[in-house]
């Protein structure tokens, strides 16, 4: 691609540099920004800047923060006793999304994955550990993605907590909302099946 | 969506203001440059801030330019007889990718389009016409969408300069290379038919 402007260059190319973006989808969104009001791609700019200059990560839990202890951990009317276990922020978001956890998390930041040469240290194990030793914890729920990686994470941490007084529990493995009997795996079948729940249970109102 | 940041859900937002950037996609974008050095995040925010700050649009020929005259109108090689006249920048930045063309640009800035309420006056014609009356032009080659808006344009265009010894001319429309003869629709069959070439001129080398 030939540019006659360096700057629109330089903004493509930093553009281009995001997950997902190629030089094409760049140069549209490069060009949306000079058709905006010069007000706008400024805050846009700013925004991001910000981010990136004062955001934290949460002393207890690891997940993204504007303050040293998240807004998760710190509201006094979720219950400190339930901690759900997930491998990143964006899972964070996708179970407060369902609106029906009223736990703390701990992002681990990763599951383990000796291929990619993700070992337990470079995950916040240790400091999910300290909070279970320290802290009143009844209960951890893992909520991983259901393969090798999550499964040994699950494993690991198990094994390290085995003396202590915490109930280990998984999300449910099973047909989504609006699958198709016939289409799913049967792996996921034959769990689902096993992990049959009483009619009672299911359709009760929450 | 619910975030434990407000910073990062300002980012969000304002990546989710772009085209094609759905709220999901901006998350995923936003949660990259977290992970990225700071001084990553801050290029890419100044880059895109001093793009919609410094840019400028050649006073010649429309395009985004560094300076007041953009380095394709200033370049003292190129043919100044011919201007090409292209609907926005990316069609710039796609025929130069060609090396196929060495005269000057027209941006338009759009094509004559009622429905959306564009009309002549609210792109680059006048200029154009200036150009043409000031400039010594021979051709001018016109590399419009193939479509009612493109062609309006054209005519309206070629009806304003009747009386200027310029030639007009458009790019060729025909089958694409790769293209398959079968799959092409009707009209793109009988214009490539109408307009067929002798073999000489497209063995040749250029």
């Amino acid at each position: 691609m030939s540019f006659s402007s360096t700057l629109l260059e330089q903004a493509v190319n930093e553009f281009a540099k995001l997950p997902g973006i190629g030089k094409k989808t760049a140069l549209r969104l490069a060009l949306h920004l000079i058709k905006q009001p010069a007000d706008d791609a400024k805050l846009f700019a700013e925004s991001i800047a910000g981010m990136r200059r004062d955001i934290q990560f949460c002393s207890k839990c690891c997940n993204v923060s504007d303050t040293a202890l998240c807004n998760i951990c710190s509201n006094s009317s979720r219950k400190k006793q339930i901690i759900c276990v997930v491998e990143n922020i964006r899972d964070v978001i996708a179970i407060e999304s369902t609106q029906q956890f009223n736990g703390l998390y701990h992002v681990l930041g990763g599951v383990i994955s000796p291929l990619d040469g993700v070992g337990p240290d470079q995950l916040t194990i240790e400091p999910l550990l300290q909070r279970l030793r320290t802290d009143e914890v009844d209960e951890l729920i893992f909520a991983l993605s259901p393969n090798i990686q999550g499964d040994t994470t699950l494993f690991y941490i198990s094994k390290k907590i085995k003396d202590l007084p915490v109930k280990i529990t998984t999300i449910a493995r099973g047909i989504a909302f609006g699958g198709e009997l016939e289409y799913a795996d049967e792996l996921t079948l034959a769990k689902s099946l096993q992990n049959r729940q009483p009619v009672a249970s299911y359709v009760s109102v929450k």
